[in-house]
């Protein structure tokens, strides 16, 4: 039932299968991109005194490159500002795939790992135009409503870049791929799918009663 | 707009914010346990090659261990056979948190980590035990109506087991939480939920017609 490392082809102990759905292919830069813009976070994998670290954090993507960002405090970003390597995981679960043996149940999903040694944006405006890409994709129109960034709050925020050159994706998607001689074993067999959705957006306290609601990230983020 | 690391404490920058939310606080067991329970998947970081690779995979909680599983022949399961340490993330992303300024936008989450180096589980009988565990937990009662696993199958799945010995959990939950100085900046405020819900189950082409779909896992895992 574990997210399996399958082929397509037909060798090995599956080519008595029929091949009903296309699994974990690598597909073109387009839906690598894509699984990058929808999901809602990431995890980054680094080595910290020798040992795995895997921290969720929130990331985007402009072009080529995957950005994230954090205090300059923050253990995992020291741990990377010093040239090390990193990897970049974003998944997105899908749905429940139901078979008609235990082993053969699986999860649909898509993924994208990226790998490299991330650098620093230390050039002032950039870090300010990256900051403000971010925001912009996830609420679009509202970067220019908010109270500036100050100098200090500038400084206090570390933004990494990596190049996408080393970046796989892994998807399964479809319907459970029994073997042949399982075929007629009468029990349910199917998907039970996995949906992300936005809520209403619930103002604080302090929030101005006629101020407009934020456009949601319905295009650029799941679950719009 | 990163998670960040923020204290509950009042020194620091931070003493002069009214502290209207609790955040990433490390909360009782109960809450550590149900974050595992109710997460759909997690990511193992891992060192191979000395490099971190972040995998997505599928867990299940027993008690105070957590477990996962894969085929014998993945690349991250042959790292983790070498009893080297790991680190078993699962994160759920709640909500979106519009601030009134770029930098104190965030995330409400929960995330646990869980730290160690698993043991893989060679018993026969106690294997069995917990993929039978595994499916239960998603899928009540469906265990009795599978094909029973093959000694094929059971001998080419790998399970590894983590005690929650060293595990710890973050929490950002509630509102925005902008300065005093901001607070009369005039822009809506506020959290934007995520939510995660299970969808209308979709039998597969060759699923008996009077098959009745399975019990939906509505309190084992978020979504229901």
């Amino acid at each position: 039932m574990a997210v399996k490392r399958q082929r397509g082809s037909s060798s090995g102990p599956e080519f008595t299968r029929v091949r009903r759905s296309p699994k974990l292919t690598v597909y073109e830069r387009s839906t690598l991109h894509h699984i990058l813009d929808v999901g809602t976070h990431c995890h980054v994998a680094h080595v910290i005194d020798g040992r795995p670290v895997a921290t969720p954090t929130l990331h985007w993507r402009i072009g080529e490159h995957v950005y994230w960002h954090g205090s300059v405090a923050s253990r995992m970003l020291k741990a990377t500002a010093v040239h090390s390597q990193v990897c970049l995981t974003v998944t997105l679960m899908d749905g429940w795939v139901l078979a008609r043996s235990a082993f053969n149940h699986s999860a649909n999903y898509r993924s994208v790992m990226c790998f490299g040694t991330p650098v620093e944006i230390v050039a002032r405006e950039e870090k300010i135009a990256l900051i403000r890409d971010f925001t912009e994709r996830l609420f679009p129109g509202r970067w220019e409503r908010l109270r500036p960034l100050s100098n200090k709050e500038i400084n206090a925020t570390c933004v990494l870049s990596l190049p996408l050159t080393a970046t796989s994706a892994k998807v399964r998607m479809g319907p459970p791929d029994d073997p042949v001689r399982d075929r007629a074993w009468p029990v349910w067999a199917g998907v039970i799918p996995i949906k992300e959705r936005l809520g209403r957006p619930v103002p604080d306290a302090l929030s101005p009663p006629n101020a407009r609601p934020p456009r949601l990230p319905t295009a650029a983020r799941r679950g719009g």
